[in-house]
């Protein structure tokens, strides 16, 4: 038998060693000399960020005409980099920081997100089970019960383990589309096991529904699922619900299919629609993505929240933190770890099967995850609720004061009512314009306003119109962006209109 | 009709403003002082974490006692949340930064990777489709094409526009639990679309298969996307293929399916699997989990990969880049979109209309995306494919002399020919000890060098045998801290055979 020193071959294998440690790629000297350039960078980047063209004017392929299209074989100074970024990258960006960015809804952020986020990337852990960081684990289940009281969601959506006091639990994730196809899943087992015989072929049986306005990302996850085309219920909704769900309607289509022997197994409400903020008045049933629940002038969206089995929302759009950023919170985390939970031998360990840890593994698709708590516990440790509440009213007084000047102005129209920061709007048909003129006015103001680079709006339909979206709260962005972008809205459509004439 | 200045209440209202511009969250001073103190913290924390137990000796629960359990509502400096991070995180994180982490496999990582991971959350665009930021949609697809050029894969994987070379094309996702997803649907649709009039319902008659030792997030991915439990099969490995799959055993269960009706649809191959390392030589089928094929020593482990349909590899597993960070390519696009593709009105616009650009949201589960592709493309920009290869090639180094060592010390056996950089190694039953003894001394061995905090390992089941993971590859390790670990684990195996005996 060995014994410590009885190896003098395994001595003699380490001192031939031969291994070259010169190649240091974690250096710590390194570390902070890269990150303070790429710091300067960043705070150069937003000085200037303003005064680049939103959108940028690249061709398609512009980027490798720039750049080498071959793998380097050698080294070279981290400035190299730096200065391709610069020269290349930045040119061909369409700048989502930008105070002048309306388009879509904007990725809000912060200094203590962007600080927390690069902590975790040092940190580099991958915490799928509470043993693979302990820390990771339970700053994501605090920040989330953070969360979950300044939306005032009910005890039952706390986290159930680590000293939580409720029943339910959360997860960040990566989007809506996970969270969405995350519970889709859960919902979709336990539908087939209560229909029992049927195996995996019940699911030909099973329905699910959403307002025609609900993001195509719910269609795309329910495909994802396995759920039958046919079963995707899209309910038409209109202006006589503001294009919110109308509870009546869904009512009697599920009825229809519980009478002809289908099985309803989900229904998504949005509470603001990407569309057009609509707001899906289910309160039995919310898939929440709006923030602005946590002023309390907008709770009431939320009601019947006590009623629902999950909710999302996600920091990433309006709470200052940085991509990638959603928050799902279930009432019964059970019903999701059947379906998501794995146990391979390597990932065992005590703690887990002492049942007192939660593994967040088994709440999401994947296996590997980041320290994505830090970023959501920083931005409200160092901002605090009464900052974040105040920057929701400011976007959403910015968003009112742009919409009564539209309405002050007899040449546009709100084409849906203002529901929180987005203001959905078009040029009217006038004079002689008939409705295809409009629509061609309409497309022809949002291009013109694109190109300019001084502005970056986008469009959705409603009710068969095209229509502007001007969605605000770009975290640089200030009273006066928004003004200035009024003011070109209205001198290009005076120019539109004078063509058109 | 109103023009330009006809609407002086449309000034009125931006007059009386009332909108508090106060808080400013992304305020470029903030942000850089900010981040200049957590550059500082990180240069502390790669300093100091070599010293700093591996595994934390943390009971569940213990954030929330450290941290205030209710959200803050009023701000607090930056230097709050930084102390609470020092004083209540770093203490019960497990430390994959670590040199002594030997655990899972390491999350390497580098200071080009780190700097392009905090440029992009600084810039934090969201890269959905070619325009909402050509520069991400292009350097991701540069970056891809870069990285296949180093894998020798085939041109047909490389990407089909913007001045690519093939016809195929790649995407940066999250993990590659999502790149077996979508490659899993976009096969169940092609497959259901194959056999015709079933419906959904076909997926009874659908079959996967990959060998048993494949990592368990393949037999999620499949239930995610709805195939039949009974229609996964894990086809049995041994030591006659060292724990690869047979190709021989597979064509027999796959012929005896087609038999009995049923529709073979998908086959993961897995070069190095988690628990073994076990290379699947496979080659028509080959889902590439070995970075190590940058190295042409190694290629020959992706020989075939012209004749598959997908392959996928993390550069946040070995290539330095943190996390998240998997590489998906495939031969042709259009099945991924067939299955993938969403156009709401909301995201239309010419570019994606002209068909001359990538949208990259019709290849993940997904809509939002982050700007992935920057911090690949500055590891491989700044360090150059040499130093990458030398790197892989230093960790294998290692790993080889370490498990030299253990051959050379008869109380201990390799269970499995190492292959890369993971050795899978036991105490092996010697003098009375019986294998259940055997068993248990491994079992105490891995605890008590866990307890120490001066290493981290992890285990797997072999055979039916509790095996130790002794994986090199840490960014910060050096040959030191093997050597440590190794007299470390020599003078436990000492204490617990003297005990045992």
């Amino acid at each position: 038998m060995g014994s410590i020193d009885a190896n003098p071959a395994a001595f003699a294998a380490f001192g031939a060693a031969g291994v070259d440690d010169g190649f240091q790629p974690l250096n710590a000297e390194d570390v902070r000399s890269y990150l303070h350039k790429s710091v300067d960078f960043i705070y150069d980047y937003y000085k200037n960020v303003e005064s680049l063209p939103v959108l940028p004017g690249v061709e398609p392929g512009y980027l490798r005409r720039l750049l080498q299209s071959v793998p380097p074989t050698s080294s070279a100074p981290f400035d190299i980099a730096m200065k391709e970024v610069r020269e290349a990258v930045v040119p061909g960006m369409t700048h989502w920081a930008s105070p002048n960015f309306f388009a879509f809804f904007p990725s809000t952020n912060s200094a203590a997100a962007i600080a927390g986020e690069l902590i975790a990337s040092a940190m580099n852990t991958v915490g799928f089970t509470w043993q693979a960081n302990p820390a990771a684990t339970e700053m994501e289940v605090l920040a989330l019960d953070w969360l979950a009281q300044l939306l005032r969601l009910p005890a039952s959506f706390m986290n159930r383990t680590a000293g939580g006091r409720g029943t339910g639990g959360g997860v960040i994730l990566g989007t809506t589309s996970e969270a969405m196809l995350v519970t889709l899943v859960s919902a979709r087992d336990a539908a087939l096991r209560r229909i029992g015989s049927d195996g995996v072929a019940g699911i030909t049986r099973l329905t699910v529904y959403a307002a025609d306005q609900t993001h195509s990302t719910f269609f795309k996850a329910c495909r994802l699922a396995g759920f039958d085309p046919a079963n995707i219920k899209s309910i038409p909704t209109g202006a006589d619900t503001d294009y919110g769900l109308d509870p009546a309607k869904l009512l009697e289509i599920m009825e229809a299919d519980v009478a002809a022997g289908l099985v309803p197994t989900y229904i998504c409400a949005t509470v603001g629609t990407t569309s057009s903020n609509a707001v899906d008045p289910v309160g039995a049933i919310a898939d929440v993505a709006a923030v602005a629940c946590i002023c309390p002038e907008f709770r009431h969206h939320l009601d019947g929240v006590e009623r629902v089995d999950s909710i999302s929302m996600s920091p990433h759009k309006w709470l200052m933190t940085c991509l990638d950023c959603t928050c799902l919170w279930v009432r019964d985390t059970h019903r999701l770890t059947d379906s998501l939970e794995t146990n391979p031998e390597y990932l065992k360990n005590d703690a887990s099967e002492s049942g007192t840890v939660t593994d967040l593994k088994d709440m999401q698709v994947g296996v590997g995850r980041r320290f994505r708590g830090l970023k959501l516990w920083m931005v409200m440790r160092t901002y605090g609720s009464a900052k974040l509440q105040e920057h929701i009213r400011s976007d959403v007084a910015m968003a009112k004061m742009f919409e009564e000047s539209v309405r002050a102005d007899d040449r546009f129209e709100v084409v849906v009512p203002r529901n929180f920061a987005l203001v959905c709007f078009r040029i009217k048909p006038q004079g002689a314009m008939t409705e295809e003129d409009a629509e061609e006015a309409n497309r022809e103001l949002m291009e013109r306003l694109n190109r300019t680079g001084k502005a970056y709006l986008a469009h959705t339909a409603i009710g068969g119109k095209f229509v502007l979206r001007f969605a605000v709260g770009s975290s640089l962005q200030e009273e006066r962006h928004v003004r200035s972008a009024w003011e070109l809205i209205k001198k290009t459509t005076t120019e539109i209109i004078k063509g058109e004439m």
